[in-house]
Formats: C-alpha cells, structure tokens, sequence
C-alpha cells in the first residue's frame, strides 16, 4: 500500500483507487451506510448532485418532459413479463416478503429501474394517438444488490432520473432517444467539463430488454472507462408486454415505440476521477459547492478588519452569482485551510491578509494550475464570472486532452492489451459476440461504445478479420 | 351513493369522500399503483409537489440546513435501539428479508423515517462542540405499510423532506424545532393558502420517541382536521441510543439534544381538500402548474388568428413570470375545455374569440368566484400578476374565514360531539390521558395541538372538572 500524504490521503499517483476511496471519505462527499453497500451523501457530495441534476432536469424540462413519480416496490410477477429484462436484473433484486406484520403473498421487488411500473400505468392512460408521445421523467432512489459495491460507482442503492416515452412509431422513438443522448452529452460536457463519446453499445452490452442503447463513455485518470449514462430505444417489448398499445388515427390498435433513459449519482464517482488529483478533487465551478473561498489571515487586532474585508468581498461575489464561501474557522491555521479547500477541490481560493489590505490587493489561488496571482481586491468580484468560465474551460480541455494522448488506433490483435493497459483503443469488429468475448478474456476490455462522429470505415476484424461490422471503429476500454 | 355530476365527479357537497377519491384521479393528480396502498403521482400532482417542496427548500437553506441523502435500508436491529420509537412504528414496517439471490442474514427495513440511521451518522461525524449545531435536511421516499390507504393522505410510500439536526444544549434543540415550525407555517399558510393553527401536541399524540412535537393542523371543507407537518424535540432520547455526544469546550463529553422535522406529499391532499368545490380543484397561484389557462375559440379561417393571438399573450405572460398554457387541443370544445380546467383548479382561465379579437378584448374569468370579466387584451398580462396575487389572499382569506366559522368554544362534555361533528372545538383539558380517551371515545375526535397564540386561561377540564393544564384552550378535532 502507498503511504498518505500529509493531506491524509494516498497520491492518485501511486494507487488511483485508494486514492479515490480516501478522497471520497476525507473530503467528505460520502460515507458508508450501516447496511453494506449503501451510501450516506453528505451535504458537499450531495451538493455537487443538486447543481448536477438541477442543471439535468432543466434540460428535460425543456424538451417537452413532465415529471412524475411511481412507486418504489413493484409485484415480483410484474417484472417477470419482459423475459431478457428479468434475466438482467434477477440476479440484483431486493426483495420485501413482509410488511404491516404480515408475510405478503405476493414478494414485492424494490425498483432496479421502472420500465415495468411505468409500462403498466402507460398501458391504462395511453387510449389514442392523441395520448401520444407521452414523455414522462421520474427522480427517484433505485436499488440493485451490489456484490463489490464502492462509494458513488457502485452502491446498493443510488439516486438517479429515468425518463419513460411512448411513441406512435419507431422512428419517433428513436428520435427520443437521441435527444437525451444529446442532453446527456450537453450536461456531462457543458456541466460537468466531462468529455463523452456518444455511440451505440453492441447487442450483448444493451440494456436488458432493450433494441438499442446509446451510452456516453468519459475517461477517469487511470485510464479506465466510465459510463456516465445510457438512453435505450425498447422497440415494442416492453409495449407487448405490458400492453401499451394506442389506436390509431385510422382506428387500428397498434403497440407504442417506447424508450428509456438514465443517468445517477455515478456521475459524481465520475467527476471525482475525471479532475482529481494527487492533491484532492477538482470540481468545474458550474457544480461546484464553493467556487470561491475567501481565508482571511491575521492574528489578534488584525483579524477584524481582515474577516470584514472578506466578508465584503463575499457580498460583492454573492452579488455577481458567484458560491462564496468564507472560512472564519478559528481552530485551524491558513496552512490547514489552504491544504482542506485544495482536498476538496475549490476552483479559486483568495487569500486575505493585513499586508494586503493595506495595499489593498488579494491573493487569488488557481486550484487547477496552482498559480498564485496578486490582484487589486477592488478587481476580484468584477473578474471572477470570466476567470471562473476559463476554469471550467480549462477543466474541459485538460480531460478531453488526456483522452485523446490515451485513445490509440488498433489494427491487431496482440496491440489491443498494451493498449487498453491505459486506455482507449479503436478498433475494427465484426458483429460476433466471440469476437467481442475474446478481446474481454484477452485484455479485461469491452466494447464501451460505437462512437457516433467517428469517420466511417471498413475493414477486417482486429480479432477473426473478416470483414469488420458497425460502419466505424468501436472503442474498447476497461471500464468501472 | 351519490350521483357523479356532468363533469364525472360526484359533488363534494353531497359525498365528501367520494369527491375526493374521483378528482385525484380525474383532474389526474395521482392513480393507484399495482401495489396496493402505493400511489403514481402523475405530472399534474407531481409539479404542484415541485413548487410545494422548491418554495419549501428555499427556506429551509435560508435556514442553514444543507441537504444529504441517508439509505432506505435499515438494520431492523437499528430501528429497536430506541424503545418508544421502534413500538411507535413496528406495526407499520416494510421488510426485505431477500436481496441478491440469497436470504440476508439480518433483515433490512425500509426506513419509515429515518431518525436511526441518521443518528448512527451523526454519532460518527460529531467529535467537539465545534461540529455543532449540525443541521441537515433530507428529500426521500419512506415506506409504511398503511392499513387504510388514500392518494396523498396516506399511502405505503410517500415523498417528503426529513430534517434531522444535534445541539449542544436543550434551548437550541427547541429553538430548531421553533424554526422548522415557523418555516412550515410559512409555506402552508404564503405558499399553499393554507391557514394552520401550530402548537404543541400533548404527550399521547407525540411523535415515537419526542419530548416535544408540535404539529400544524388545518381545516379541510368536511370540517375535519389534517396534520400538515410535525417538528420535534426529541431530548437526548436518540442520542443515547445511538451515542450521539460531543466533548464540549470544557473537554466533558455530553449528550446531543436532537431535533427532526418532517412535512410530506400529503400536503397535497390538504390543498384539494382545503380549497376543492363540487365543480373541482382550486389551486392557489403560487403552486398552480398553470395559473392561467388560454383558450382559443373559433372555427375555420377565423382559429388562425384567434391562435396566433393566444400565443403572443402566452409570451407575454410568461415574460412577467406568470405559468400559462395554451390549449390548442382540437378534438375538444371549447365547452369541455372550461370545465376540463375549472376540474383541474387552474386560478385564471382566458377566453379569446374573433369577437374579442375584434373589439382588442378578452374574457377573463376567476376560477374562485367564477366571474368573468371583459377587459382589453392589451391590460390582460400586465394586470395579471396583481390579479393572481389577489385571487392567492383571497383563497387564503376563505380558508381562514371558512375554519373561523366552525371552531367553536366548548365548556362542557355534552356539547363536545356536536361540536366536532364538523369542525374544531376549542376546549380545557387536564393532563390526563384518560380524558383525552373519554373524548375521543365519545366523540372520534382527538386533540389536534394547543395552539400556541391562544390567549392563556384556566379553568376545569372539559371532561372531570379538575384544573386544566396547558395553560391555554386545545383544539379538539376529527382528523384525517
């Protein structure tokens, strides 16, 4: 094991996942639940999560989306009636056999995700082609038995949105599924300054029950893939099994398109390793918490005028719309502060001291660079919105950077380990699953997704060499 | 039974119940789930919530709670730490005795709120007097099982907020709990039009494990009393059950005083059931998803224009931030439109036809006191945010003015049940649980609160004649 650092954490450099399990933990994002596997977000990590979906759910909102909520626990038999959807997640299920002192007769599953519950009540309010499309969101908990659960990526339970649509045909669906992928990709890039490839997952990575799923692939700091959402197009099974079916302008009874979407509080996981590092997270100010903190400096009969002076500053920041925070903590020293606020992965910290008061200037502390720049204090809050948008542009660029120096063209078989050791590799496939199978043996890769502003291109199968199938080059990446 | 009027309802004049049963699922505010007991809340119902809890929220950061999520899944052996509060709620569990294709080896229950878990999180997080008054909010879905369930009155599962904070002493305790009920209070009676009487609960009626509860008790148009939210003392109960305790500045470890606060989707229950009349809803503004409707009349060449019109006085609208649709649908009249929102409480509908267009008016009409009013189409949108903050007091003024007319004051037992046959009655009461059962066996009312601006009085108990308690009259009441 790698030893912490003074921050009390192990460098990202030296063991990249516990580095993350310490972070996490230390700068207080998350903490185990009582119940193996759950999570406690505590009021920073849930913060970053309120910023992130506030953000979400404005895009779903005007899309022409309504949110709803259906319950958590669902019949056993109900889940049953897709076959592939039962057989993906049976193995994850929790299950309630008891309730108001009673056993049930019938086990109650709590939800993994709801396309059965929202099916059934689609079924009953979809009459005619004028309920159509009915495009529904919920925010809900889901719950999905964890056998190597980990804070944020992997938690028995996690907190997400999932969106539902019926549509009368299939390419009215598909079309709904590309316009959450695209404010998915809006959301993880514009957001949370996380470059995505956007692409069709192969048939034996789709959702369970699903025709086609798109998922959006980021890069953590190991190299390592991470899917930050998924938007499924279910063609007619979960409408044939449920029985959502519509009658038409024609007066023919015929069954909806329907398609899913999702994205949770892995992001969060997400964002921690797409930005960290050695020294603590670096969060891109649109979610950050604090996207300032003020450390006023001085002892004794200094620290008034400084503290006051600080919280000035505060107001005039609070003013502009900037997340403000002044740290007043008495116990700690400046060095103690600096040191927390960089753990926790403030984008600017301005440091206020007597001598600078008296010259009436700040220290502004870039988290990202680590430049320490004296400004006049008179200047800070005007120049902060501009400093704070090249931050998140500057977050973006350093992690759409490192994707691309890590992301490597393969054309062989036996490149593909040394490639995916760290990485991305693109590569030729035909559309046999043994193919796929073979590279997951070979190398612990799989297919993350069939990226959609890739250039067409033919050619063999890095693995069989017949000719290669899906038009593109897939990329192929360890993944969380 | 009563018979359903043209609109599919049957009047709440005539079957109170039944008029509520019906327009929850008509004006489409919620269906039944597949679950017995659970609940859809559909967008219609879901959005009121959104703008309940969004206005809600606000306060309770203006507060200096942050929010955090705890798990649904709890130890049962957690929940039987505290004695009184696992008696309180054990009949009422949900739990999962199965999850990930094994039986689990102690079983987990769905919190059904979530003081254990939160307190075994707190005793981890709190160290020094430092780390105090640690105040954290929670948004969550909570399970009890309900033996008589009603949409939004009381359903297994239910959304809410769930405030949980720990003190360094029993006056800050209290004094929490004082603000939640303020900001409750705030929101009922600004936000929902609501009045509440707020007040202590006396000790048979407390919360599982308080030693103080007050709640806020309305009047719906039945006469009956709902308990719109609770906030709580809970003394040093919790904390040493689950070792919650700090080492002051004094370097003495002491006990925490804890304080939860709770206020829930049956809120909107409280908002039909306080406002609703024999032709629907009644929604106040400030959480109407649509505080005003437009309706375009007109056939053939002349729908065009009078459209087009509608439009540009829905942009207008919106520009002055009032909430408004446009309903365009065509397989309607315009007949069934003005019931269809008068169903469905939208405050303030307008009607456009080519007449008006002609002469530049429109026909406003005010959902409350069904006038309707020509004015000049080009008045409409600057005048309407005045118009809905009138129609918002207004709501408010009938509600209070409604409650006020049938709380009387009652000095003898005889004159208890009468009283309370419909509405509150104000009375003196000993401290003895006996009394409060001689009541309410007699009468099916139980004591709502004593409401803390009731002027002081003694005088003898209602029931036996011996000196009351309290200091102040109880209100007394049959509750939802």
């Amino acid at each position: 094991m790698a030893k912490p650092n003074e921050r009390g954490i192990t460098p990202q450099s030296e063991d990249f996942s516990a580095w993350y399990n310490e972070l996490v933990v230390r700068a207080e994002l998350a903490d185990h639940g009582p119940v193996r596997g759950t999570m406690v977000i505590r009021p920073y990590g849930y913060r970053i999560w309120e910023l992130l979906s506030a953000e979400l759910d404005r895009h779903i909102k005007a899309t022409g989306h309504e949110n709803a909520y259906f319950p958590l626990l669902i019949p056993e038999s109900h889940l049953r009636r897709e076959a592939e959807h039962v057989e993906g997640f049976a193995p994850e299920l929790a299950i309630v056999t008891h309730a108001g002192g009673e056993d049930l007769e019938e086990p109650l599953v709590l939800r993994p995700t709801s396309e059965t519950v929202v099916g059934e009540m689609f079924a009953r309010w979809i009459g005619s082609y004028r309920d159509l499309p009915l495009r529904i969101n919920q925010w809900a908990n889901v719950v999905r038995w964890e056998l190597r659960p980990r804070l944020f990526l992997r938690t028995t339970e996690f907190l997400w949105q999932e969106g539902h649509t019926a549509h009368a045909s299939e390419d009215e669906a598909i079309a709904e599924m590309l316009v959450a992928a695209d404010f998915y990709q809006a959301v993880a890039e514009d957001c949370a300054a996380m470059p995505v490839l956007v692409g069709d997952k192969t048939p034996a990575e789709r959702f369970a029950g699903a025709v086609r799923t798109i998922s959006l692939e980021a890069m953590m700091r190991d190299g390592r893939a991470l899917q930050a959402a998924t938007s499924h197009y279910l063609g007619t099974n979960f409408a044939a099994a449920f029985g959502i079916d519509y009658t038409g302008a024609d007066g023919v009874r015929a069954l909806c398109h329907t398609a899913s979407w999702g994205m949770s509080t892995r992001m969060v996981g997400g964002v921690i390793m797409t930005h960290g590092d050695d020294r603590g997270l670096i969060l891109p100010p649109k979610i950050a918490p604090h996207q300032v903190v003020v450390v006023p400096i001085g002892r004794d009969d200094d620290l008034g005028p400084v503290t006051a002076s600080a919280e000035a500053l505060a107001r005039e920041l609070t003013d502009r719309g900037v997340r403000v925070y002044v740290d007043t903590r008495q116990q700690v020293s400046p060095g103690f502060k600096f040191n927390d606020w960089e753990l926790r992965g403030v984008p600017v910290r301005v440091e206020l001291g007597p001598r600078d008061l008296a010259t009436g200037s700040a220290v502004v502390v870039d988290r990202l660079s680590g430049a320490k720049i004296p400004q006049l204090l008179a200047e800070v809050a005007t120049t902060m919105p501009a400093r704070l948008a090249a931050f998140q542009e500057a977050l973006f660029r350093r992690a759409r950077d490192f994707r691309d120096a890590h992301t490597v063209v393969v054309n062989s078989f036996d490149d593909l380990a040394p490639a995916v050791a760290f990485g991305f590799a693109q590569t030729l496939l035909c559309g046999d699953p043994a193919c796929e199978a073979a590279i997951q043996e070979r190398t612990g890769a799989t297919p993350r997704c069939v990226p959609r502003d890739a250039d067409p291109e033919a050619g063999p199968c890095v693995v069989c060499g017949r000719p290669a199938d899906y038009g593109r080059r897939l990329v192929f990446g360890r993944s969380y």
